[in-house]
């Protein structure tokens, strides 16, 4: 094999939903640091996860990841395994723990039904047997809105957490606020899924108790998924009251006080994985933060939404109320099955990749997260607008 | 940044104890296809865990395996993330939901303690609230020997599976046999921890029930799990029986069935961890297999424990049976900490590297995984002597 061949590619236009496009500038670094990490012959996934250079590591990825979102310094910021479907069962369990160390009692759980990412989230919480109820659920409508809150049914007395998933990839369905005191008692936490819109935008961290998010979208490969969570809520019943309360345990590897209490390192972190994320979070720092990537992100998701709005007759969009669409995930259909598979066909030999829908819903899908460019998006863009008039 | 930079490194003697040493060949086409998998300007990391081109990493992967380790077809081979640590909870979970299946009743399980890594799996097992029992525990002894199967306690009724950790990593002790029908009834099911010694020489897998093996030792980068399952084990109770019969519940991306079912996708695989198993476990079929990497990993032993034992009034060994010792992990202790702690800064200085012995029992150890040269173990036995010869 030669080693000699520069580490190069054309700047890809890809689309897909996650895992999804990274900065090439980010892939090279972390290609060197595979092989030889900071010179020593040795690469970053080869060395102790105790170590020193990966306690580093470990340590920048929180600290850009609090400059980024200015985290207050009552959260903790942790990595865990298992995905946002890790997170679906992890979080329940700790924060029913958490619920029972504070009240004594065994809690609820409410889930605001948005797309099919907090369905199976609210499904998880069920069959590890937690109480949970919905509080909205806009499934019979295809997941088209999000009514506002001041129309969600009331939080029930002994509730331990309210779930939103921010961003619904599969639907394109993205909160564009949060419930606040009017909605949300003060003493129950608000959970949020953004695997997949997390540093895409400003977020005020002290509104939610938890904020997960798997990496595998805007922040890195997958194999890590990042936590946020309000520092109260690490307070936990032990074990022995658990069980005493009939609240079912987490396995020990998703316990997040154990888990906080190692650095993220009580079991093998993934550290090579963990390194991606360090240096797209110091690229994002480098780029002028969340607010400069916000404004790209919002001209992207306004060139592609205005091209496809240009034909009304021609590309059906999944909500008609504009504030809600996701800034990520543009979802879009054309007439027809055949028109939807044959946009993404000549698409492709554009060179425009990835743009299939989900195989749940059919149709199309432009996941534009932060890695893709604007250049990228208008040739779609410019690519949607030729497709409408030479087949409508 | 340039990215003309060759990826070159000097050929590392590194011994730590995992994350551990690759070949370099493996992490250099890593590299490339981390930026651009198959020239197609989009690296493997970036893919959708659902195309075909990531279908045929997973299938690769474990053709590779099954092609190493001889793995009957009665067996399903899949991927989990979470570890070794993981697996420690995912087994019992899943060992026990199995049993309820088969007999209709809550099972009870059964640990070998041999070592901190299998005092760990029962601790996890104990914790969830499966009632669970040793048939051996040597801590008394320091985990010094591997008592005769005769001499085990006997496997009780009700058994839904007896644990054994292969390999000890900490105190450098390895089984040389399984047990076998004299000692483990037929319906008992064996499961083997073999995350430190898994492809390092023969196995008869029609012996174990379930193997499992976390990836940073032999096989790759932290990050994913191997497990070789019985095909029957993965029949199981549904959830409503195992409620029914109050045996906790497993989260879903820790359930067998349904990660078996979507062909290790249930959610998102790390593919680029799983493309580097795929590249190391193709070099070892390129090499001739488990057979000639057995044959070295005995030879480089041999060589280390020999130098060892050259100084008996020096160096100390964890066992005095040689036929325990692990071909692994070589745990050794100087006459006192400060001449271990020469050891490990000498060593350091001739770039012999990763030396330090486990936090919990101090001295040194040298971990000889597949990846470390007979050229390096060949380097170390000599400074063995020679610092041997020097501080006596």
């Amino acid at each position: 094999m030669s080693t000699s061949r520069a580490l190069e590619r054309e700047e890809p236009s890809y689309f897909g939903a996650g895992p999804a496009l990274l900065p090439t500038s980010v892939l090279q670094q972390a290609a060197y640091d595979l092989i030889s990490y900071e010179n020593d012959s040795i690469g970053i996934g080869e060395i102790s996860h105790r170590s020193k250079p990966a306690t580093k590591v470990i340590d920048d990825t929180k600290d850009n990841l609090k400059t980024l979102l200015n985290i207050p310094d009552n959260y903790e910021v942790f990595f865990l395994q298992g995905g946002g479907t890790g997170g679906f069962s992890s979080i329940a369990y700790n924060m029913m723990a958490h619920y029972a160390k504070r009240t004594g009692k065994k809690g609820k759980a409410a889930y605001a039904i948005t797309g099919s990412w907090s369905a199976k989230a609210l499904e998880e919480a069920q069959r590890l047997g937690f109480d949970s109820y919905t509080v909205v659920n806009t499934k019979g409508d295809n997941y088209s809105d999000i009514p506002a809150f001041s129309r969600w049914q009331p939080i029930q007395e002994d509730t331990a957490y309210l779930w939103v998933c921010d961003n619904e990839t599969v639907y394109g369905i993205e909160f564009n606020d949060v419930p606040g005191a009017d909605y949300l008692p003060a003493d129950v936490p608000l959970v949020a899924d953004m695997s997949s819109n997390i540093l895409s935008k400003k977020i005020d961290v002290s509104k939610y108790g938890v904020i997960m998010a798997g990496a595998q979208k805007n922040i890195g490969i997958a194999g890590l998924t990042i936590y946020i969570v309000r520092k109260d809520l690490l307070d936990q019943a032990t074990d022995a009251e658990l069980r005493k309360l009939d609240i079912p345990l987490s396995p020990i590897c998703f316990n997040f006080p154990i888990v906080v209490k190692n650095n993220s390192a009580y079991n093998t972190i993934p550290l090579f994985t963990c390194q991606i994320l360090k240096l797209v979070t110091e690229k994002l720092i480098q780029d002028k933060g969340i607010d400069a990537i916000e404004k790209i992100n919002i001209k992207k998701a306004e060139v592609l939404y205005e091209a496809l709005e240009s034909y009304p007759n021609f590309y059906k969009l999944p909500s008609t109320n504009a504030k809600v669409r996701s800034k990520m995930n543009v979802v879009f259909k054309t007439p027809s099955e055949d028109l939807d598979s044959k946009f993404v066909e000549e698409a492709n030999a554009k060179g425009l990749k990835g743009l299939k829908g989900h195989r749940s819903v059919g149709g199309n899908r432009a996941s534009i997260y932060n890695a893709v460019s604007l250049a990228s998006v208008e040739k779609l863009s410019k690519f949607v607008k030729e497709f409408a008039e030479a087949n409508s």
